[in-house]
Protein backbone atom coordinates (compact mmCIF):
# COMPACT_ATOMS: atom_id res chain seq x y z
CA UNK A 1 0.00 0.00 0.00
CA UNK A 2 1.21 3.33 -1.00
CA UNK A 3 1.90 6.29 2.00
CA UNK A 4 -0.24 9.08 1.79
CA UNK A 5 1.27 12.09 1.09
CA UNK A 6 2.27 14.79 3.15
CA UNK A 7 2.53 18.83 2.35
CA UNK A 8 3.57 21.87 4.24
CA UNK A 9 1.36 24.98 3.21
CA UNK A 10 3.74 27.99 4.84
CA UNK A 11 0.69 30.74 4.30
CA UNK A 12 -2.67 30.19 4.32
CA UNK A 13 -3.16 32.09 0.69
CA UNK A 14 -1.45 28.95 -0.62
CA UNK A 15 -4.38 26.29 0.67
CA UNK A 16 -6.43 26.92 -2.28
CA UNK A 17 -3.34 25.37 -4.75
CA UNK A 18 -3.96 22.39 -2.84
CA UNK A 19 -6.56 19.36 -3.35
CA UNK A 20 -7.11 19.02 0.88
CA UNK A 21 -10.32 16.55 0.07
CA UNK A 22 -10.36 14.02 2.41
CA UNK A 23 -7.29 14.44 4.37
CA UNK A 24 -5.97 16.08 7.66
CA UNK A 25 -5.52 19.50 8.04
CA UNK A 26 -3.40 20.60 11.44
CA UNK A 27 -3.92 24.54 11.82
CA UNK A 28 -0.26 25.94 13.12
CA UNK A 29 -0.36 29.38 14.69
CA UNK A 30 2.40 28.71 17.30
CA UNK A 31 2.28 32.52 18.43
CA UNK A 32 0.17 31.53 20.53
CA UNK A 33 -4.00 30.76 19.49
CA UNK A 34 -3.05 26.99 18.95
CA UNK A 35 -0.62 27.02 21.66
CA UNK A 36 -3.17 28.66 24.24
CA UNK A 37 -5.64 26.29 22.62
CA UNK A 38 -3.62 22.93 23.27
CA UNK A 39 -3.03 24.45 27.11
CA UNK A 40 -6.60 25.54 27.69
CA UNK A 41 -7.89 22.19 26.77
CA UNK A 42 -4.96 20.21 28.43
CA UNK A 43 -5.74 22.24 31.71
CA UNK A 44 -9.90 21.31 31.65
CA UNK A 45 -11.65 23.77 29.24
CA UNK A 46 -14.86 21.60 28.09
CA UNK A 47 -14.32 23.16 24.52
CA UNK A 48 -12.86 25.70 22.61
CA UNK A 49 -15.55 27.56 20.04
CA UNK A 50 -13.05 29.35 17.55
CA UNK A 51 -14.67 32.73 16.07
CA UNK A 52 -13.35 34.37 13.78
CA UNK A 53 -14.75 37.97 14.41
CA UNK A 54 -15.15 39.88 18.13
CA UNK A 55 -18.97 40.13 17.67
CA UNK A 56 -19.55 36.64 16.86
CA UNK A 57 -17.31 36.02 20.14
CA UNK A 58 -19.11 37.99 22.43
CA UNK A 59 -22.84 36.94 20.70
CA UNK A 60 -21.72 33.21 21.65
CA UNK A 61 -20.39 33.92 24.79
CA UNK A 62 -23.64 35.37 25.99
CA UNK A 63 -25.28 32.55 24.95
CA UNK A 64 -23.62 29.83 26.25
CA UNK A 65 -23.18 29.02 30.17
CA UNK A 66 -19.89 28.85 31.84
CA UNK A 67 -18.22 30.42 29.15
CA UNK A 68 -15.38 32.89 28.44
CA UNK A 69 -14.71 35.60 25.46
CA UNK A 70 -11.21 35.66 24.62
CA UNK A 71 -9.19 37.39 22.17
CA UNK A 72 -6.13 40.05 21.01
CA UNK A 73 -4.92 41.72 19.01
CA UNK A 74 -1.32 43.52 19.10
CA UNK A 75 -0.78 42.25 22.36
CA UNK A 76 -3.82 43.68 24.21
CA UNK A 77 -7.21 41.86 25.09
CA UNK A 78 -10.05 43.35 22.91
CA UNK A 79 -12.56 45.89 23.71
CA UNK A 80 -15.53 44.24 24.61
CA UNK A 81 -14.20 40.86 25.45
CA UNK A 82 -12.81 39.16 28.77
CA UNK A 83 -9.30 37.58 28.00
CA UNK A 84 -6.46 37.35 26.38
CA UNK A 85 -4.51 35.25 23.68
CA UNK A 86 -1.60 34.27 26.18
CA UNK A 87 -1.51 30.12 27.58
CA UNK A 88 -0.65 31.73 31.00
CA UNK A 89 -4.05 32.88 31.04
CA UNK A 90 -5.59 29.58 31.13
CA UNK A 91 -4.44 27.80 34.56
CA UNK A 92 -6.47 24.74 35.51
CA UNK A 93 -7.86 26.83 38.50
CA UNK A 94 -9.29 29.08 36.29
CA UNK A 95 -10.64 27.16 32.88
CA UNK A 96 -11.27 23.79 34.13
CA UNK A 97 -15.05 23.11 32.87
CA UNK A 98 -15.34 26.32 31.07
CA UNK A 99 -16.04 27.18 27.25
CA UNK A 100 -13.62 29.44 25.75
CA UNK A 101 -14.61 31.61 22.81
CA UNK A 102 -11.69 32.62 21.23
CA UNK A 103 -10.82 35.04 18.63
CA UNK A 104 -7.85 34.82 16.77
CA UNK A 105 -7.14 36.52 12.85
CA UNK A 106 -5.01 34.02 11.20
CA UNK A 107 -5.74 30.91 13.03
CA UNK A 108 -9.69 31.15 12.84
CA UNK A 109 -9.14 31.95 8.87
CA UNK A 110 -7.25 29.39 7.89
CA UNK A 111 -9.08 26.66 10.26
CA UNK A 112 -12.79 28.02 8.43
CA UNK A 113 -10.93 27.93 4.81
CA UNK A 114 -9.88 23.98 5.60
CA UNK A 115 -13.39 22.90 6.66
CA UNK A 116 -15.04 25.02 3.28
CA UNK A 117 -12.42 22.72 0.88
CA UNK A 118 -13.39 19.55 2.15
CA UNK A 119 -10.58 18.38 4.45
CA UNK A 120 -12.21 15.32 6.73
CA UNK A 121 -10.23 16.31 9.78
CA UNK A 122 -8.86 19.64 11.31
CA UNK A 123 -7.18 19.88 14.15
CA UNK A 124 -4.63 22.05 15.92
CA UNK A 125 -1.06 21.83 16.27
CA UNK A 126 1.69 23.26 18.38
CA UNK A 127 5.06 22.80 20.49
CA UNK A 128 2.77 22.39 23.79
CA UNK A 129 0.96 19.37 22.12
CA UNK A 130 3.70 18.16 19.29
CA UNK A 131 3.56 14.14 20.24
CA UNK A 132 -0.57 14.55 20.31
CA UNK A 133 -0.61 15.87 16.86
CA UNK A 134 2.41 13.64 15.52
CA UNK A 135 1.03 10.38 16.80
CA UNK A 136 -2.56 11.11 15.90
CA UNK A 137 -1.03 11.97 11.83
CA UNK A 138 0.89 8.79 11.90
CA UNK A 139 -2.36 6.38 12.00
CA UNK A 140 -5.19 8.02 10.28
CA UNK A 141 -3.94 6.60 6.77
CA UNK A 142 -5.03 9.99 5.33
CA UNK A 143 -2.91 12.97 3.30
CA UNK A 144 -1.61 15.63 5.67
CA UNK A 145 -1.69 19.19 5.28
CA UNK A 146 0.44 21.13 7.60
CA UNK A 147 -0.89 24.37 7.14
CA UNK A 148 0.76 27.42 8.92
CA UNK A 149 -1.41 30.79 9.99
CA UNK A 150 1.64 32.84 9.10
CA UNK A 151 0.98 36.33 9.94
CA UNK A 152 -2.05 38.58 7.45
CA UNK A 153 -0.71 35.98 5.26
CA UNK A 154 3.41 36.55 5.68
CA UNK A 155 5.54 33.58 5.94
CA UNK A 156 6.52 33.39 9.57
CA UNK A 157 9.56 31.03 10.75
CA UNK A 158 7.64 29.67 14.46
CA UNK A 159 4.84 27.99 12.13
CA UNK A 160 7.16 26.33 9.37
CA UNK A 161 9.80 25.50 12.31
CA UNK A 162 6.87 23.79 14.03
CA UNK A 163 5.47 21.54 10.43
CA UNK A 164 9.47 20.79 10.93
CA UNK A 165 9.27 18.78 13.82
CA UNK A 166 5.99 17.01 13.10
CA UNK A 167 7.71 16.24 9.73
CA UNK A 168 11.20 14.94 11.28
CA UNK A 169 9.09 12.83 13.72
CA UNK A 170 6.84 11.24 11.32
CA UNK A 171 8.46 11.34 7.69
CA UNK A 172 8.60 7.64 7.74
CA UNK A 173 5.22 7.54 7.54
CA UNK A 174 4.57 9.47 4.38
CA UNK A 175 5.48 10.08 0.67
CA UNK A 176 7.07 13.82 1.42
CA UNK A 177 7.08 15.58 -2.60
CA UNK A 178 7.24 19.19 -1.07
CA UNK A 179 10.07 20.86 -1.03
CA UNK A 180 8.63 23.39 1.60
CA UNK A 181 8.33 20.36 3.51
CA UNK A 182 11.98 19.62 3.97
CA UNK A 183 12.84 23.11 3.73
CA UNK A 184 10.27 23.15 7.25
CA UNK A 185 12.57 20.07 8.07
CA UNK A 186 16.21 20.92 7.56
CA UNK A 187 15.10 24.63 9.56
CA UNK A 188 13.57 22.30 12.70
CA UNK A 189 16.53 20.22 12.56
CA UNK A 190 18.98 23.34 12.60
CA UNK A 191 17.28 25.12 15.96
CA UNK A 192 16.35 22.10 17.69
CA UNK A 193 19.00 22.75 20.11
CA UNK A 194 18.44 26.67 20.32
CA UNK A 195 15.09 27.09 20.06
CA UNK A 196 14.39 29.90 22.24
CA UNK A 197 17.44 31.83 21.04
CA UNK A 198 16.50 31.29 17.47
CA UNK A 199 12.82 32.13 18.02
CA UNK A 200 14.13 35.49 18.98
CA UNK A 201 14.87 36.38 15.58
CA UNK A 202 11.85 35.97 15.00
CA UNK A 203 9.38 38.77 13.33
CA UNK A 204 6.59 37.96 15.47
CA UNK A 205 8.64 37.88 18.65
CA UNK A 206 9.69 41.38 17.74
CA UNK A 207 6.37 42.14 17.65
CA UNK A 208 4.89 40.75 20.92
CA UNK A 209 8.26 40.81 22.79
CA UNK A 210 7.15 44.82 23.06
CA UNK A 211 4.93 43.38 25.51
CA UNK A 212 6.36 42.05 27.57
CA UNK A 213 5.50 38.68 26.28
CA UNK A 214 9.03 37.40 26.52
CA UNK A 215 8.04 34.61 28.87
CA UNK A 216 4.76 33.30 26.78
CA UNK A 217 6.70 33.36 23.64
CA UNK A 218 9.11 30.76 25.59
CA UNK A 219 6.59 28.69 26.72
CA UNK A 220 5.22 28.73 23.23
CA UNK A 221 8.05 26.65 21.77
CA UNK A 222 8.26 24.14 24.32
CA UNK A 223 7.56 20.48 23.27
CA UNK A 224 4.95 18.60 24.74
CA UNK A 225 4.06 20.63 28.23
CA UNK A 226 -0.10 20.58 26.84
CA UNK A 227 0.03 17.19 25.16
CA UNK A 228 -3.64 16.77 23.95
CA UNK A 229 -5.16 16.80 20.83
CA UNK A 230 -7.40 19.63 19.75
CA UNK A 231 -9.91 18.12 17.11
CA UNK A 232 -12.52 20.22 15.15
CA UNK A 233 -16.30 19.03 15.48
CA UNK A 234 -19.26 20.47 14.75
CA UNK A 235 -18.12 24.13 15.80
CA UNK A 236 -15.93 23.31 19.03
CA UNK A 237 -12.56 22.33 19.34
CA UNK A 238 -12.23 19.22 21.72
CA UNK A 239 -10.06 16.82 23.08
CA UNK A 240 -9.94 13.77 20.18
CA UNK B 1 19.37 58.19 6.39
CA UNK B 2 17.81 54.74 6.76
CA UNK B 3 17.91 51.47 4.58
CA UNK B 4 15.34 50.70 1.82
CA UNK B 5 13.94 47.03 3.25
CA UNK B 6 14.34 44.01 1.85
CA UNK B 7 11.63 40.69 1.50
CA UNK B 8 11.71 37.93 0.13
CA UNK B 9 8.12 36.47 -1.79
CA UNK B 10 8.21 32.62 -1.74
CA UNK B 11 5.22 32.22 -4.01
CA UNK B 12 4.08 34.51 -7.00
CA UNK B 13 0.22 34.39 -4.83
CA UNK B 14 2.11 36.34 -1.86
CA UNK B 15 3.09 39.21 -4.19
CA UNK B 16 0.18 41.12 -3.41
CA UNK B 17 0.36 41.37 0.26
CA UNK B 18 3.55 43.67 -0.44
CA UNK B 19 3.32 47.55 -1.35
CA UNK B 20 5.98 46.74 -4.24
CA UNK B 21 4.84 50.46 -5.67
CA UNK B 22 8.96 52.25 -6.80
CA UNK B 23 10.57 49.33 -5.53
CA UNK B 24 13.35 46.61 -7.63
CA UNK B 25 11.21 43.52 -8.00
CA UNK B 26 13.47 40.58 -8.96
CA UNK B 27 12.17 37.49 -10.75
CA UNK B 28 13.80 34.41 -9.95
CA UNK B 29 13.23 30.94 -11.90
CA UNK B 30 16.40 29.04 -11.31
CA UNK B 31 15.19 25.97 -13.18
CA UNK B 32 15.59 27.30 -16.11
CA UNK B 33 13.96 30.87 -17.21
CA UNK B 34 16.15 33.28 -15.42
CA UNK B 35 19.13 31.14 -15.67
CA UNK B 36 18.44 30.84 -19.61
CA UNK B 37 17.92 34.63 -20.04
CA UNK B 38 21.12 35.38 -18.44
CA UNK B 39 22.93 33.09 -20.42
CA UNK B 40 21.29 34.24 -23.61
CA UNK B 41 22.41 38.30 -22.94
CA UNK B 42 25.73 37.33 -21.94
CA UNK B 43 26.25 35.38 -24.94
CA UNK B 44 25.34 38.35 -26.87
CA UNK B 45 21.59 38.25 -27.80
CA UNK B 46 20.10 41.67 -28.56
CA UNK B 47 17.65 41.55 -26.05
CA UNK B 48 15.03 38.59 -25.04
CA UNK B 49 10.97 39.46 -25.29
CA UNK B 50 9.23 37.40 -22.50
CA UNK B 51 5.74 36.54 -23.40
CA UNK B 52 3.00 34.64 -21.46
CA UNK B 53 1.60 32.47 -23.69
CA UNK B 54 2.61 30.56 -26.72
CA UNK B 55 0.37 31.98 -29.61
CA UNK B 56 1.51 35.56 -28.57
CA UNK B 57 5.48 34.16 -28.41
CA UNK B 58 4.38 32.74 -32.50
CA UNK B 59 3.01 36.03 -33.42
CA UNK B 60 5.99 37.91 -31.96
CA UNK B 61 8.38 36.04 -33.49
CA UNK B 62 7.08 36.45 -36.91
CA UNK B 63 7.00 40.18 -36.56
CA UNK B 64 10.82 40.24 -35.49
CA UNK B 65 13.53 39.75 -37.95
CA UNK B 66 16.18 37.66 -36.67
CA UNK B 67 14.21 36.29 -33.96
CA UNK B 68 13.68 32.85 -32.94
CA UNK B 69 10.54 31.12 -30.59
CA UNK B 70 11.51 29.32 -28.06
CA UNK B 71 9.77 27.57 -24.88
CA UNK B 72 8.75 24.14 -23.11
CA UNK B 73 6.38 22.84 -20.89
CA UNK B 74 7.37 19.30 -18.99
CA UNK B 75 11.00 19.58 -20.30
CA UNK B 76 10.25 19.24 -24.20
CA UNK B 77 9.89 21.98 -26.58
CA UNK B 78 6.39 23.42 -27.49
CA UNK B 79 4.94 22.53 -30.56
CA UNK B 80 5.21 25.58 -32.85
CA UNK B 81 8.01 27.01 -31.23
CA UNK B 82 11.82 26.36 -31.95
CA UNK B 83 13.53 26.27 -29.05
CA UNK B 84 13.27 24.99 -25.66
CA UNK B 85 14.43 26.08 -22.43
CA UNK B 86 18.03 25.43 -21.97
CA UNK B 87 20.81 27.45 -21.15
CA UNK B 88 22.76 25.18 -23.43
CA UNK B 89 20.83 26.02 -26.47
CA UNK B 90 21.99 29.54 -26.53
CA UNK B 91 25.66 29.19 -27.05
CA UNK B 92 27.22 32.72 -28.36
CA UNK B 93 27.16 31.28 -31.99
CA UNK B 94 23.76 30.60 -32.18
CA UNK B 95 22.15 33.66 -30.47
CA UNK B 96 24.42 36.62 -30.87
CA UNK B 97 22.76 39.50 -32.52
CA UNK B 98 19.35 38.02 -32.03
CA UNK B 99 15.85 38.30 -30.46
CA UNK B 100 15.17 35.25 -28.06
CA UNK B 101 11.05 35.30 -27.74
CA UNK B 102 10.60 33.02 -25.05
CA UNK B 103 7.63 31.60 -23.54
CA UNK B 104 7.58 30.76 -19.69
CA UNK B 105 4.81 30.31 -16.84
CA UNK B 106 6.31 30.89 -13.69
CA UNK B 107 8.40 33.51 -14.77
CA UNK B 108 7.05 35.57 -16.83
CA UNK B 109 3.26 35.86 -14.64
CA UNK B 110 5.07 36.73 -11.65
CA UNK B 111 7.22 39.52 -14.34
CA UNK B 112 3.84 40.51 -15.49
CA UNK B 113 2.11 40.81 -11.48
CA UNK B 114 5.20 42.87 -10.84
CA UNK B 115 4.93 45.58 -13.52
CA UNK B 116 0.79 45.82 -13.06
CA UNK B 117 1.63 46.49 -9.41
CA UNK B 118 4.10 49.31 -9.88
CA UNK B 119 7.35 47.90 -9.26
CA UNK B 120 9.95 50.88 -10.48
CA UNK B 121 12.49 48.18 -11.81
CA UNK B 122 12.31 44.88 -13.07
CA UNK B 123 15.01 42.95 -13.37
CA UNK B 124 15.92 38.68 -13.75
CA UNK B 125 18.36 36.62 -11.16
CA UNK B 126 19.83 33.17 -11.24
CA UNK B 127 22.65 31.53 -9.81
CA UNK B 128 24.90 32.29 -13.49
CA UNK B 129 24.25 36.07 -12.49
CA UNK B 130 24.41 36.64 -9.13
CA UNK B 131 27.01 39.36 -8.69
CA UNK B 132 25.40 41.42 -11.39
CA UNK B 133 22.36 41.45 -9.29
CA UNK B 134 23.65 42.17 -5.97
CA UNK B 135 25.42 44.92 -7.22
CA UNK B 136 22.81 46.93 -8.86
CA UNK B 137 20.40 46.02 -6.11
CA UNK B 138 22.90 47.11 -3.61
CA UNK B 139 23.59 50.83 -5.03
CA UNK B 140 19.80 51.47 -6.14
CA UNK B 141 18.54 53.02 -2.72
CA UNK B 142 15.15 51.13 -3.29
CA UNK B 143 13.34 48.61 -1.84
CA UNK B 144 13.79 45.18 -3.05
CA UNK B 145 11.32 42.24 -3.34
CA UNK B 146 13.09 38.94 -4.27
CA UNK B 147 10.28 37.17 -5.97
CA UNK B 148 10.45 33.69 -6.47
CA UNK B 149 8.27 32.12 -9.46
CA UNK B 150 7.80 28.92 -7.89
CA UNK B 151 5.85 26.11 -9.77
CA UNK B 152 2.10 26.78 -10.28
CA UNK B 153 2.49 28.86 -7.24
CA UNK B 154 4.23 25.98 -5.24
CA UNK B 155 7.20 27.07 -3.12
CA UNK B 156 10.31 25.79 -4.62
CA UNK B 157 13.66 25.42 -2.89
CA UNK B 158 15.47 26.47 -5.66
CA UNK B 159 14.35 30.01 -6.09
CA UNK B 160 14.37 30.69 -2.37
CA UNK B 161 18.42 29.42 -2.26
CA UNK B 162 19.15 32.19 -5.08
CA UNK B 163 16.98 34.49 -2.66
CA UNK B 164 19.35 33.33 0.26
CA UNK B 165 22.20 34.06 -1.59
CA UNK B 166 21.81 37.47 -2.68
CA UNK B 167 20.83 38.52 1.26
CA UNK B 168 23.76 37.00 2.50
CA UNK B 169 25.94 38.68 0.11
CA UNK B 170 24.15 42.19 0.56
CA UNK B 171 22.05 42.73 4.02
CA UNK B 172 24.05 45.01 5.01
CA UNK B 173 22.94 47.69 2.42
CA UNK B 174 18.82 47.07 3.83
CA UNK B 175 16.64 46.56 6.71
CA UNK B 176 15.21 42.95 6.78
CA UNK B 177 12.24 42.23 8.77
CA UNK B 178 10.78 39.37 7.17
CA UNK B 179 11.07 35.50 8.27
CA UNK B 180 11.21 34.48 4.78
CA UNK B 181 14.25 36.31 4.06
CA UNK B 182 15.90 35.09 7.29
CA UNK B 183 14.89 31.27 6.32
CA UNK B 184 16.04 31.72 2.79
CA UNK B 185 19.31 33.00 3.89
CA UNK B 186 19.97 29.79 6.20
CA UNK B 187 18.89 27.57 4.00
CA UNK B 188 21.52 28.98 1.59
CA UNK B 189 24.67 28.79 3.99
CA UNK B 190 23.44 25.65 4.83
CA UNK B 191 23.96 24.42 1.40
CA UNK B 192 26.29 26.66 -0.44
CA UNK B 193 29.12 24.00 -0.48
CA UNK B 194 26.97 21.20 -1.20
CA UNK B 195 24.66 22.98 -4.31
CA UNK B 196 24.61 20.08 -6.44
CA UNK B 197 23.99 17.45 -4.45
CA UNK B 198 20.98 19.29 -2.17
CA UNK B 199 19.85 20.76 -5.44
CA UNK B 200 18.90 16.68 -6.19
CA UNK B 201 16.40 16.58 -3.71
CA UNK B 202 14.56 19.56 -5.04
CA UNK B 203 10.96 18.12 -6.65
CA UNK B 204 11.69 20.09 -9.85
CA UNK B 205 15.03 18.48 -10.41
CA UNK B 206 12.87 15.92 -10.20
CA UNK B 207 10.48 16.53 -12.80
CA UNK B 208 13.44 17.71 -15.13
CA UNK B 209 16.01 15.37 -14.56
CA UNK B 210 13.57 12.55 -16.07
CA UNK B 211 14.10 14.06 -19.40
CA UNK B 212 17.90 13.95 -18.98
CA UNK B 213 18.61 17.75 -18.19
CA UNK B 214 20.87 16.83 -15.21
CA UNK B 215 23.74 18.95 -16.75
CA UNK B 216 21.52 22.32 -17.47
CA UNK B 217 20.23 21.98 -13.72
CA UNK B 218 24.23 22.03 -12.49
CA UNK B 219 24.87 24.78 -14.70
CA UNK B 220 21.95 26.38 -13.12
CA UNK B 221 23.07 26.41 -9.77
CA UNK B 222 27.04 27.38 -10.38
CA UNK B 223 27.08 30.90 -9.78
CA UNK B 224 28.27 33.85 -12.32
CA UNK B 225 28.98 32.02 -15.51
CA UNK B 226 26.57 34.28 -17.24
CA UNK B 227 27.14 37.59 -15.16
CA UNK B 228 24.94 39.64 -16.54
CA UNK B 229 22.42 41.76 -15.62
CA UNK B 230 18.87 41.45 -17.56
CA UNK B 231 16.72 44.91 -17.43
CA UNK B 232 13.26 45.00 -18.75
CA UNK B 233 12.42 48.06 -20.58
CA UNK B 234 9.57 48.60 -23.10
CA UNK B 235 8.79 45.02 -23.04
CA UNK B 236 11.88 43.75 -23.62
CA UNK B 237 14.58 42.09 -21.33
CA UNK B 238 18.20 43.92 -22.46
CA UNK B 239 21.77 44.28 -20.47
CA UNK B 240 20.81 47.14 -17.70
Amino acid sequence: MSKPNLYTVISPKLLDIYDINNSVVVIIDVFRATSTIATALYNGAERIVPVDNVQKCIEIGNQITNSITAGERDGKVIEGLQYGNSPAEYPRSFIQGKTLVLTTTNGTKLLHMALNNGAAQVITGSFPNLSAVCDFLATQNRNVFLGCSAWKDRVNLEDTLFAGAVISKIKQHFTIHCDTSLMAEQMYNLHKNDMYAFARLTTHWHRLSKFGLEKDLEYCVTNDVANVLPLYKDGNLIIG
